[in-house]
């Protein structure tokens, strides 16, 4: 399941509780367009800011939804005991995966981190995505501690964040140096996907596949097919929404307010405390939709 | 109660679940040494680690101990729903003020960070310390927006990292120059506390304090004296404990190693992902111990 199309959905609240219809809309674009996975409870979709009790509901909604599509499910949290609770729920509610980052409070020491997927690890029944994030987990995973993460026997992937060339060739090239054959490696941070999946990423974790799965489609198909003319054109459609996403604080916010200019779901959609876009930043957004096709 | 010396004691867990009985001997100490406030589940209490339940025994522990000696509660949470329920669990076991971090996973503008105080601050019945750790939050609260804040009614106090002089003394003047009378300035950071309080703030919120009250009530009488003889005498006895906080990974694993060594909790009470101390680690902090009256 880890190749392909990774669509990471936005869960939009209504009054500070999962907006359940909301997010059937929005997964039912992901399913009509048959994306290659779902990704479930991502930094899109608010795990971080989510109960134990809203991310089971999350995962139920979603897993009536998914149908045949593998369905990937975040279970991050700072604490272990929380991760190994959120894990068993995921499993429950059938999750085929789940994505795992390594959160802080205190500095963590190597060995700590390690120690930490280990021990997950051994309690997991469904293959494990490796979440480096270190923009919104302040932890930075060196190389070295990823492969020997990637070690463990349960891990099928690492989700990397984008980068521009000629680092991430480099980087592709020195994580496969030392990754077991069955580890794929996955690009998010859309703005690298074409970059990401041209170095040698089997998989996109999109978040503009969450909301855009059609073009994001097209996109990892024009790049497996090598038409470079689709590419190009699909990057230009698409370059004002990232622009957005620098703008405003990452791609979140951007998203947020793309959906509900779709009529997906309420302006005020966002986990306090985020705060939606203002007037301008959201007719900016709103202008970037009407590029695309 | 934002005055004088705020003891921070340790959460020491016991197989990842509360060890009432040594939380309970490590409350007595504080107790008994008449520290001029509790400062329960602050980041040396794990806070960020527990869940909703565990915090809510934590303080009901705590409140049995107390007796007369005001209690502060931390109620830190990523977010701003699970941050009230849990100011709601601390004001009904009895919290006498809240310490309020502003913890962050998508990085936060400046507006949703006030917002999220302002929210906050309107659900409250009792004072609010503003908790300003960037190193284990990942936010940066400039004095403006401090000082802001710290115009809501409900602050009460701002917990401001330890800094060398100069900039001690300049970062209180720049901070009491625009806050209202009633807020308090306190220093952590514990190698900085003479420095701190010597810089104007009027309390100390002591990790040290958490598991030496005596000591560190020493320290906060000499300064106020004027005794600089003891005051260096005191640092000196402190020096190799707070060396061990730089060495190894920040103050939490090195105080939760001394609790054992001194027979208050188990060897491994920390919640995971952090690890205790190794055995090198640990013969530098017995060692620091020693030089202790």
């Amino acid at each position: 399941m880890f190749t392909g199309l990774c669509a990471f959905p936005l869960t939009p609240l209504r009054q500070q509780d999962i907006d359940e219809q909301a997010f059937s809309r929005i997964l039912a674009r992901l399913t009509d367009a048959g994306v290659d996975s779902l990704g479930i409870l991502g930094s899109t979709g608010s795990y971080a800011y989510l109960s134990r009790e809203q991310r089971r509901r999350v995962v139920q909604v979603a897993k009536a939804h998914a149908g045949s599509i593998p369905m990937m499910v975040g279970v991050g949290a700072i604490a272990t005991s929380e991760v190994l609770r959120l894990v068993e729920d995921a499993q429950q509610a059938g999750a085929d995966a789940l994505l795992l980052p390594m959160m802080s409070y205190q500095p963590l020491a190597a060995e700590e981190i390690y120690a930490f997927y280990e021990e997950v690890c051994r309690h997991v029944s469904v293959p494990v995505c490796l979440y480096d994030n270190p923009r919104t987990t302040h932890v930075t995973l060196p190389d070295e501690l990823q492969t020997r993460i990637a070690a463990l026997p349960a891990i099928a992937s690492i989700k990397i964040p984008g980068l521009p060339e000629p680092r991430a060739s480099e980087r592709v090239a020195a994580l496969r140096r030392h990754l077991p054959a069955r580890v794929s490696l996955g690009v998010s941070g859309d703005a690298w996907a074409t970059v990401g999946l041209q170095a040698g990423c089997e998989v996109w974790y999109s978040v503009c596949g969450g909301l855009f799965p059609h073009l994001s489609r097209g996109l990892v198909n024009a790049i497996r097919a090598g038409d470079t003319t689709e590419v190009i054109a699909l990057n230009e459609q698409l370059a004002p929404l990232w622009r957005c996403f620098d703008r405003y604080g990452g791609s979140l916010r951007v998203i947020a307010s793309a959906a509900a200019i779709l009529g997906l779901c309420d302006p005020d959609s966002l986990p306090r405390p985020l705060l939606p876009l203002g007037e301008e930043a959201r007719r900016d957004v709103a202008t970037a939709l009407h590029g695309l096709a």
